[in-house]
């Protein structure tokens, strides 16, 4: 006897919003549409829709404050419509799709476009708001890159020395005999899986360690706690391998040189200083210590302040926010053999990884923050371009979601530069 | 065999500071200096010190945005050092002090006083600062009251019916029978004891219910579902009873009126309105639900600008920000004899409560708002002042901690109406 399982369809933009989902709606919400950082069910798609813009709702976090020094540093705005009707054709597909279908297919919560500095475009969907702020994920790890790279820039910080320099507690850990510039460009040669489908994968205890959610049982307590037990796994510095362990072993080189956290660096650094809109902030684990490797959260036109003070070269109104020597550092690129030799080289042709930034080498010079579920800040020199896109996408690996966003974001390019 | 076992010195405000006590400092802080909401050391003094500002790194919690829509209103400065010597006789003390000494005996974090609504006086000690927010406990009821008294005077709610007309779950509970008024006015009678020194007493299933922080046993997932539960122990009407449940049962008749949870009145009413300085938080429990009895987190200006609106009727700026009658429902204050009748009429002679309001009865007709560990907004119309004061006293009744505040607050009216 067998059946045959009927293939449930995912449903659409439209259909997933929390208003038709029900998820976490009403007072209280039916017990089935709760979901929790307990049990990993705030991360499941559809729910993943509504988290996305609650994060704190489930979780601890420590504010990232714009601060009483500053006013609101306001966008000009000249939008244009006509970027709705912007045709490109989809990574391995024949039909060619307008840029409004592909924000409704890659499940867009939020997006918005600079061109030499002046918003041209700008969309919110299902919970996103301008003053609410939303997951970025692995986009997280380009602000722990982009610290360590002001860090270098100010010559607090010396890449070529060892992580256990820096962290005594790691010596005896896979990270001990690599250097600060390996876990910069993600080349340590370390054993851990990041593959989501695989329930054996270490990120999975990774992600335990860091949940504060529930007492620990005979597994690590915290990201410090685990960084400690990882194993290494070949010889650092000849292959890419994304892993978030580094971002969260950079974290704590960036503590140690500073006495300060990711989410306090980030502060002073930058929301601090920027005119930003709204407060940030990042997970923590049990110990207080921030997800440096994915826990921020911010809204779309704060990610675009940052986005387009790093294609300025660092500046910022008037203001330098960064050494021009980090910005070059990370346009300047990562390894691309050793990207080669990666599963993300297969598909990403050509490119790089530098300071936690992925560096495209197309013919505009592009770079980019990618997180999962489409997260994403894209700067493009040659157009005078930055697009940050939010999501929450059904898809976690950007690998699937690339073919509906890189082509849209060059055919963008294109666009403006002609206009 | 026994042993003299040595009393305790308990740290005095400056030693109690959590650079010297050690509480959640360094990365990682060391594991006895961990304190967590998962087995509720982040509430013991002193690392209660650390705790009370950083909430929302220990718990899940919903934003109160300010929004983008207005800029910050300003207060205007008239700092007066003078304040710092005005003397007063600590109830039951002979000796007489200074309002300076005063701030270090009751462990103050914050606190500021506003006269003809200008600031005369303004101070933060450890960790609090003009950017950080501070858990003000139970004046969280206030702003539940303040609410519900606005939602009466637009005719939205009716303080007369049942409380089960509007939240049936409630119908077979011990708040079934009692009206809207009695929650109100805290005059239900039910089996509640909020006694912190009693292991055993309600309170602690009560939060244990909140709590997000582990996965629920037998108890209670929620608030609403612990309200569910609580039993009727007399008659409704007679005594007052200050029961934190009460707040929490009309935080859920409010979100069955408008849809909204308290987070989101408090944000549509006061944050989006007054030109708040800082977003502020409520802490929620595992199904999102904002704790209306004591999980509001604000910072100290921000609750001056509260306390100045009411000390005006309801206007701020030259706006309505709630209906006038709304205040004077307030000032025109609660039941004497019931207040009598209970533990706190034993101390505060000739007091009673109101939508959730401490009614001195006065000769300057001064109300409060008051929380645990010494939180108090203090509105003196007389002297036209208001005093905000954030604190983390190793006592948690502010019966003990009214000695060295009440006598204070009011030598410092009697200063300001003299000058």
């Amino acid at each position: 006897m067998f059946t045959f399982a009927q293939k449930k369809k995912v449903p659409d933009a439209a259909e997933s919003v929390p208003q038709l989902t029900g998820y976490m709606q009403g007072f209280p919400p039916s017990g089935d549409k709760v979901i929790s950082a307990r049990d990993g069910s705030f991360f499941q798609f559809p729910a993943l829709r509504y988290s996305v813009v609650h994060m704190r709702e489930f979780m601890p976090t420590v504010n990232v404050p714009r601060g009483n020094m500053m006013p609101v540093t306001h966008f000009e705005y000249a939008l244009d419509d006509s970027i709705d009707s912007v045709k490109f054709q989809p990574t391995g597909r024949e039909r060619h799709i307008t840029w409004r279908e592909s924000l409704d297919l890659n499940y867009t919560d939020g997006v918005i476009i600079l061109h030499k500095g002046r918003v041209v475009y700008e969309q919110y969907f299902a919970e996103l708001t301008p003053e609410r702020v939303h997951a970025v994920m692995s986009v997280t790890k380009s602000f722990t890159g982009l610290l360590a790279a002001a860090l270098y820039a100010e010559g607090r910080l010396d890449p070529t020395r060892l992580v256990s320099d820096y962290v005594p507690e790691l010596s005896s850990s896979g990270f001990g005999d690599a250097t600060v510039r390996q876990l910069m460009d993600m080349t340590t040669a370390i054993k851990f899986s990041e593959d989501y489908n695989d329930p054996t994968a270490e990120i999975w205890a990774f992600s335990a360690a860091g949940n504060p959610m529930h007492t620990p049982g005979d597994g690590a307590d915290g990201y410090y706690d685990y960084l400690k037990g990882v194993k290494k796994d070949g010889d650092h510095g000849n292959v890419f391998g994304y892993r978030t362990v580094n971002a969260d072993a950079l974290g704590w080189v960036l503590a140690r040189i500073t006495g300060k956290s990711v989410a306090q660096l980030v502060t002073e650094y930058f929301w601090h200083r920027m005119g930003m809109e709204q407060d940030a902030y990042y997970q923590v684990d049990a110990l207080g210590i921030p997800f440096a490797g994915g826990g921020l959260n911010a809204s779309l036109r704060d990610l675009a302040r940052i986005g387009e003070m790093i294609r300025l070269g660092g500046e910022w109104r008037g203001e330098r926010i960064l050494p021009s020597e980090a910005i070059e550092d990370i346009f300047h690129g990562g390894n691309p053999e050793a990207f080669e030799k990666s599963r993300e080289g297969k598909s990403l042709k050509g490119w790089s990884y530098r300071d936690m930034w992925w560096i495209t080498n197309n013919d505009h010079r592009a770079i980019m923050a990618r997180g999962v579920h489409g997260q994403a800040i894209y700067i493009d020199p040659a157009a005078q371009m930055v697009i940050v896109r939010l999501a929450s996408s059904n898809l976690s690996s950007n690998l699937l979601i690339d073919p509906l966003s890189l082509p849209a974001y060059s055919a963008v390019a294109e666009y403006l530069m002609k206009k």
